[in-house]
């Protein structure tokens, strides 16, 4: 069948990009279910039916979980009536769906943050079923709905994704959230920074990460290196800049 | 007076970028010193004059001193005829060139790689001077020939500068790389994180760094945190892992 209406299970950060995007592309959305009021707001400015009892959700061609990754077993449980559910989670195994008639998965990669509103249209889903037909539907409303950019991968290979995108985003962001300790006590506005990142991103993808590495411990400049440990004065952060230092250096 | 002709003393990335950028914007360049045979044919395609004693340099209105740090120092003693005198090093202090009558700094926010053509029009250039009409001289200089994006600063915050750029840029592509060889292992290619990374960027200069920060340790998920250490083999990702993780907790 052609998957044309859903329902919203969980209303976060990247519930509400789902939905947005679902929306913009001319998906009905049947209802969402919340659990905190403060999102109420949101719901009713997308003109979204809003159910607190999982148990009166109206029928919808897909339920989507998007509730943090802890809880999706335990909402999917009360799912079992309906045909068809994804999760969104990059971590939580495929089967802890199991019970449902046709389960899946629908992992975007992007990160969500309060407030934001996130460009979805070219993002990766992740994508998997417990059959090929039902990957297939999942394929279909996916491209037509969310974005063209799909991947079908099996629950290790999402979980290695979803571990690489910590280091990607997560752990790329603490790095800028260090920098922008150091340049706020000398008042250096941390914008100074972006077109050196915006050629970092530019580059790494079109040489690779290990042709565009640069600094210090690349170029194994002991000097630059102790007068940089000398800089930091933190003990947190000279740990970090020894041990990331060393690693570049063994590359 | 007005900077209208330079000599480049080295031609390495960084001084290609720079001697590029200039003639597109018309600045004329009268020599370059090369050490190296291998950048003979770029100095022939851009019609630059190629000298290899640095005594024999012919006269211009600026020599920019584009070598390693490390050898700053040492270049300057030979141009202590020069008028003005610039060296581009983030973490070379300034007098370093002194004994020069008019002297300074043009520090580019950059990240060169070999063969690698750097957009250079609107990159933030770090000004210095031995004097304010010099400085005044560089600032016209620079917005002219390089780049609007114009800062004054200090020898100690151009070097928290450079530091802050190690760990923006330098470590944030070395998270990269560590997420490359993960994705590699599963024969996922490392361009399906680019809609992120872009998405990370542009998040952390709208948001700032700590309200983008996302991820198992910035919410504290422990489950998830140990799974990932399970999958990380190897003795020094999980070292780098556990490091990271631990400081985006504290903060």
């Amino acid at each position: 069948m052609q998957i044309k209406s859903v329902n919203i299970i969980g209303f976060g950060n990247a519930g509400q990009a789902i939905a947005k995007q679902l929306i913009a592309n001319g998906c009905a959305i049947n209802a969402v279910l919340l659990k905190s009021n403060t999102r109420l707001k949101i719901a009713a400015e997308l003109k979204l039916l809003v159910y607190e009892d999982i148990q009166a959700l109206p029928e919808a061609d897909l339920c989507i979980i998007c509730v943090n990754d802890g809880e999706v077993e335990a909402v999917a449980k009360h799912l079992t009536n309906s045909k068809r559910v994804v999760h969104i989670s990059g971590t939580t195994p495929i089967d802890k769906l199991s019970g449902i008639l046709h389960y899946g998965v629908l992992y975007p990669l992007q990160t969500f943050s309060e407030g934001r509103l996130v460009e979805m249209k070219n993002i990766p889903f992740i994508i998997d079923a417990n059959s090929e037909s039902f990957n297939a539907e999942l394929v279909q409303f996916a491209s037509e709905y969310l974005s063209p950019n799909i991947h079908k991968l099996d629950d290790h290979q999402r979980r290695v994704l979803h571990l690489a995108a910590v280091f990607a985003n997560n752990f790329s962001n603490y790095m800028l959230l260090v920098a922008g300790d150091l340049l706020r006590e000398e008042q250096i506005s941390f914008d100074i920074l972006k077109p050196l990142m915006v050629e970092t991103i530019n580059k790494v993808f079109d040489l690779g990460a290990e042709k565009s590495q640069t600094g210090p411990a690349r170029r194994k400049d002991y000097d630059t290196i102790k007068s940089h440990l000398v800089m930091l004065g933190d003990e947190d952060l000279k740990k970090l800049y020894t041990l990331i230092s060393d690693q570049i250096m063994k590359k």
